[in-house]
């Protein structure tokens, strides 16, 4: 290995950073294929009913049409659910939401194919919806699928009744946090090509080219190894990109197979507002018992969850929700139980955090509470419970190492001089302080431990520049330049030369979804994999070269040197060496999430193999005439294990507390009969420089032994705390207890008039 | 491994098949990108002179016109000789062959683009120009290089005086063999696009991406690792898409690179008969010593080769000329020298066999001129002094093994019935037998074993199909199912699930060029490297899923039994298994051809790790009234060590036999003052089915222990014995010796006439 560290821990400059201010970049709007065709979904207008016919006369004669394909057309399974086997790729009988695709029509430019395809008569017969938790859950007959019941996880660990016996106080209450829409810049897009040996070339604005793969290959009844998926550049996913993709670019691919055409598909804003996924809507209910000095002695956690249509990805939130559902606190009796329900709205999905933000918005509304009830400072309480090396979690997992907790907490209390901080509770303006912490388990954890294994491939060139795949993908996250310092660091390099290439499923083995806050550590661990077989290769290629010992030969910053006599050679003679003496110059990598020792059936172990951890602070301004509140300042601590790259750390962190202030306080994702009514920026409104106030991020180092180079994920703690931060601070700066999102001025002047 | 062979040595159906033959597949002519421009040569129409200007005001007003480039818009070296730096990617001032590139147009359409190149006014200062072998090795002054030796190579083994001296008969000759145009069916293309983060792709119908990669890389300063070169499917190559494509491809990514446009240049025939490379025409002087009995005692030969304009591929052509100059036969006192001398012909290159057919046809009919000299049949003389197990080359290669000439040639005079072949010397026509045997060195051989490794990439998928990529190429040849079945053989399972990918430079290392008939013993071999790191980590997942013991696990046909119990387990349970266990289903193989014990100063010792071999015999029919030969039929026998696929070989010897015939026979071409007379097919006259008989194909299966299943190449031992078995068969029925081709009728009337 490479002595020192020399590139982890740089500001180095991202990758992509030119090609995507200039406009360079080309994304898949901007991407034409030689005969090409456009196509557009057609689909449901209401939220539940029969499909009892398609009517494609008014159509068929328009002299840009050129095909529509129903259920009928698909050649393998009509399925295309990501974890359960409950959604059509296009809907033949049974209708569930509005934007129920029941087919896809195909013209010859992307207008007519999206002004044809609303034209397309549509006949359903509708049945009464459902929309709420409440209702599906209450539901007795006419379920939307089998069960309303969409899936469920639990924890249950402890002594709960004895337990809440010998507390001192039992503290109730209830949450409820809304739909959230990923409004990634770019809206879902694909190109789908028919190869000359019937196989399937797919180039898609996508996060899990693999998942498409496998969609593709189950609905056209392909093999994998005739399917080849390709990201391009994509603007923007936050989730939305990791099951949506499976279904457009498998119905684009079926229009190309059959008409062997090009077929590109980009949803307009408003179309892929209405259908695709969403940040599940969560009640919860929380009962707490802790004794008169504010230990948590048991916790009763209630989640509910708005699953939408289908379940695609419910079953991850309602994992990952149970898991951390009391934050990262030491509580040895707990139960937790989870519940996904289906409903009419569109299906509720992958989102930022995977169920995260919103039992944080939970479990940290809760310790508010908790600390208000005990009179208590809420940084006290969060102190007193909170876990260290050695301790365990709500899930029983005994930590080792790397819990950088209290450190955040106790940085970001430092940052903003917490013990200072004023408030003013009088006049118009009250100023409110909030603090949140929470933890978030890397990774897949046990429920998705048989796929969380990733690949790299690094392959040197003669010329001393090296290129490198990974299976996972850049969304905007800053990906391509971390695997960049990743490898130049295994490898001893100058990072400039190293290119970093696009995703593509040909180039490394199926390395799982890039979620989760995975790539830095699943890449990163299979980039050192890959160096670790090229390095002896690399050595003894320079021992033999410089006619030295293999042990004197040091490789730092692309030179190599024999530290005997310090005679260097440049790192470019050494790649034209190894080449000259025929030496394997490509190199996979692969690095799997160690096993987990987890129970399923009572949720107690290791549920993931470790935790970020992070602490919001947030001192707000809360107008008492107008009800806005004005978020001042955000302090932002976050234990990201090591820091690869602090300046793109930041921009997470900040990107990720945006959208976090965004769901607390400006989004408001409104549903009308199934119907969004909030299908554009004019009407749902993201957060703005305006809206933002000042962000300090914070960076803890506590190593994690498995990260690579100790990191960790940050791409969703960044906005997991957020809310509930903003949240505390606006019931701090009221006296009251908020209990949802997003926090409306109506709202406000509701609690401010209690 | 898998237990047995099952699918090496079976007739499957090519893979490109059905694409070729529907028309389905997408030569690079079809294939357009979008935003793309067209770019034409613009070359020299002297043979020899000095660049004074060139003036492009005539076309720049055309509505078409979009730019034109010249050498002092190349960024990076202005040098793109493949193994010598002899010539410049762009003529800035010396003209050395008409063609000779001084520029590149870029037009809106590619009829434009050729039409506008030859309107540009390029001003050049003639000099006396020089065409033949003669006046270039007796040139004093003015070289077209530095010197006009443009490479040599040579043997020097054992004691030529001394064996001279105890000869019985000292016999001399001279032959000459003329230029051969490749006459693939697609011509020169190529598409050069900029990548968003300059760097360059190029789709290529191309012989050897990794040559462009360097190419492209050394003339643009662009590193390796921003260049991706990708062969489209290629119609035809020869070895006349090694060297030019990296021209081509460079010239277009220039042109790319400067207007940041995607650039296709695909030549015009005439044009791309006038600039590409041809095979070497020699001159060759052969004096042998012989005892009475017809045992070779000592050579001396001389090989003279006309290099063209440039020495591209000369060196490897003069290499292999030297190291095969005397044929498989034992001849322990021998001097050859084998030099390339410039010209101001268009380059003379690679061209299926490198400079083997030429010194075939030397030693083969000096082989019947001692025979006719001596009065002995033909093959009694080739057998008496034929290479065998245990005895060595004319470099002095101990062979150990796999050495199948003799029954080549035995199976061939059996086929035939030598014995009792009839002559017919009387009459109009008549008829005569030719047999010709060779040898040919697998792989690049000692001057080239620095290149000599290949590597290939084992893809499984989890519903158990598989992806190959291989670094070489197909071209026509039937790579792809030979790779498809090596691939199959290596892992057991049914070729049907196989997938094998185009060839791109980023798949797998650097491979080297598809040339020296390498891809069934590079590939092949890389393949198994692969199946064999792949095949424990098969075995031991399924011996964890079967409950058993690895030793019990066999995987054969696509199946996986434990032979304990004869339980079963399909293979794609198997890979699904894998997948689902977190296993890499990734692995790359590599191989490189042994180390070589050869002295490059004397030419002795191992010039090639193996050799295959074959005997052609021909028997032709002679009309002395119109000079015309026809080829009755042709016996050709093959040792190919093992074959893989017994109809790709066949239709691999058929296609060479026939290229071998045309060079013989038909293939006249003609230059004059450096331009090309025979620039198409009513002039340039390739063999039709008329023309070419009946041809036996053999299969000879000597398996050569370093060669995947015992393999060798066929790809080039396929045309080299060819000409001299018609040469000899007419000198039998004229009762002359041929001493040159084509055999045109003037050559047999004026033969005749004698």
């Amino acid at each position: 290995m490479s002595k020192s560290t020399q590139v982890i821990g740089t500001r180095l400059k991202r990758i992509d950073a030119r090609g995507k201010t200039t406009g360079e970049t080309k994304f898949l709007t901007d991407i034409k294929v030689d005969n090409m065709l456009h196509a557009a979904p057609v689909f449901s207008h209401v939220a539940s009913g029969h499909l009892l016919g398609i009517d494609t006369s008014v159509v068929e004669n328009d002299p840009n049409f050129v095909a529509f394909f129903s259920a009928k057309d698909i050649p393998g399974e009509n399925q295309v659910g990501v974890i359960f086997e409950d959604q059509p790729l296009i809907v033949h009988d049974v209708v569930r939401y509005v934007g129920d695709s029941v087919g896809i029509l195909v013209a010859k430019t992307a207008e007519s194919a999206q002004r044809l395809s609303k034209l397309v008569m549509v006949n359903i017969e509708p049945s009464p919806p459902i929309f709420t938790i409440n209702d599906s859950r209450d539901c007795v007959d006419n379920f939307i699928h089998e069960t309303n019941l969409a899936c469920e996880h639990q924890v249950k660990r402890g002594d709960l009744d004895n337990a809440f016996k010998g507390a001192d106080h039992i503290i109730e209450a209830r949450f409820e946090t809304p739909l959230q829409e990923h409004y990634y810049l770019e809206p879902q897009a694909c190109i789908a090509q028919v190869t000359s040996e019937g196989g399937i070339d797919i180039l898609g604005s996508i996060q899990c080219p693999f998942y498409v793969q496998k969609a593709v290959s189950k609905a056209l009844a392909i093999p994998f190894s005739k399917i080849r998926v390709e990201q391009a550049p994509t603007g923007g996913a936050f989730g939305g990109k990791e099951d949506i993709p499976s279904e457009t670019c498998t119905r684009a691919a079926l229009a190309a197979l059959i008409l062997k055409r090009p077929i590109k598909m980009v949803y307009e804003r408003t179309t892929d507002v209405q259908l695709t996924s969403k940040r599940h809507p969560f009640q919860m209910h929380y009962k707490v018992g802790v004794s008169n000095s504010g230990k948590l002695l048991a916790a009763e956690i209630l989640l509910e969850e708005n699953a939408g249509a289908y379940a695609t990805l419910s079953s991850v939130v309602s994992y990952r929700s149970a898991m951390q559902a009391m934050g990262p606190y030491v509580i040895d009796n707990i139960s937790v139980e989870s519940k996904s329900y289906y409903t009419n709205l569109p299906p509720t999905g992958a989102f930022r955090g995977f169920g995260s933000p919103q039992a944080a918005f939970g479990h940290e509304r809760m310790m508010d509470v908790i600390a208000a009830k005990l009179e208590m400072d809420p940084l006290e309480l969060r102190l007193q419970n909170i876990l260290k090396v050695d301790s365990s979690t709500l899930t029983g997992h005994h930590l080792k190492s790397s819990v950088g907790a209290e450190e955040t907490l106790l940085t970001a209390a430092s940052a903003c001089d917490w013990e200072h901080r004023e408030s003013n509770r009088d006049g118009r303006w009250k100023t409110g302080w909030g603090v949140s912490l929470i933890h978030y388990g890397n990774c897949l954890g046990a429920a998705g431990w048989f796929m969380d294994g990733s690949g790299a491939k690094i392959k040197l060139h003669r010329d001393g520049s090296i290129s490198v795949a990974f299976g996972l993908i850049e969304m905007g996250q800053g990906a391509l330049t971390i695997v960049q310092q990743m490898t130049a660091e295994a490898l001893g390099v100058e990072p400039s030369r190293i290119t970093v290439l696009p995703t593509d499923t040909e180039q490394v083995p199926d390395s799982g979804p890039a979620v989760a806050s995975r790539n830095v550590v699943m890449t990163g661990n299979a980039i050192r994999d890959a160096a670790n077989k090229l390095l002896p290769i690399l050595r003894e290629a320079a021992a033999e070269l410089m006619q030295c010992d293999l042990k004197e030969i040091v490789i730092e910053n692309g030179v190599v040197s024999n530290v005997r006599n310090n005679e260097t050679l440049g790192f470019s003679e050494l790649t034209n060496y190894l080449y000259l003496s025929n030496r394997p110059m490509d190199v996979l990598g692969w690095w799997h999430v160690p096993e987990l020792n987890y129970d399923p059936a009572l949720g107690i172990g290791e549920a993931y193999f470790t935790y970020s951890y992070a602490t919001h602070i947030a001192r707000v301004k809360v107008d008492t005439l107008t009800g806005v509140v004005k978020v001042d300042k955000i302090w932002a601590s976050h234990d990201v294990g090591r820091a690869i790259n602090p300046a793109g750390l930041e921009a997470q962190i900040e990107g990720g507390t945006v959208q976090g202030i965004g769901w607390a306080l400006t989004e408001d994702f409104r549903v009308e009969d199934g119907k969004v009514l909030t299908d554009n920026l004019t009407t749902y409104l993201l957060p703005t420089a305006m809206d933002v106030g000042e962000i300090e991020s914070i960076l803890v180092e506590d190593p994690e032994s498995e990260g690579p180079w100790g990191a960790k994920g940050i791409g969703e703690p960044a906005i997991i705390p957020t809310a509930a931060a903003i949240a505390n601070a606006v019931s701090n700066a009221l006296g009251t207890s908020i209990t949802h999102i997003p926090i409306k001025p109506e709202y406000i002047l509701e609690m401010a008039g209690d």
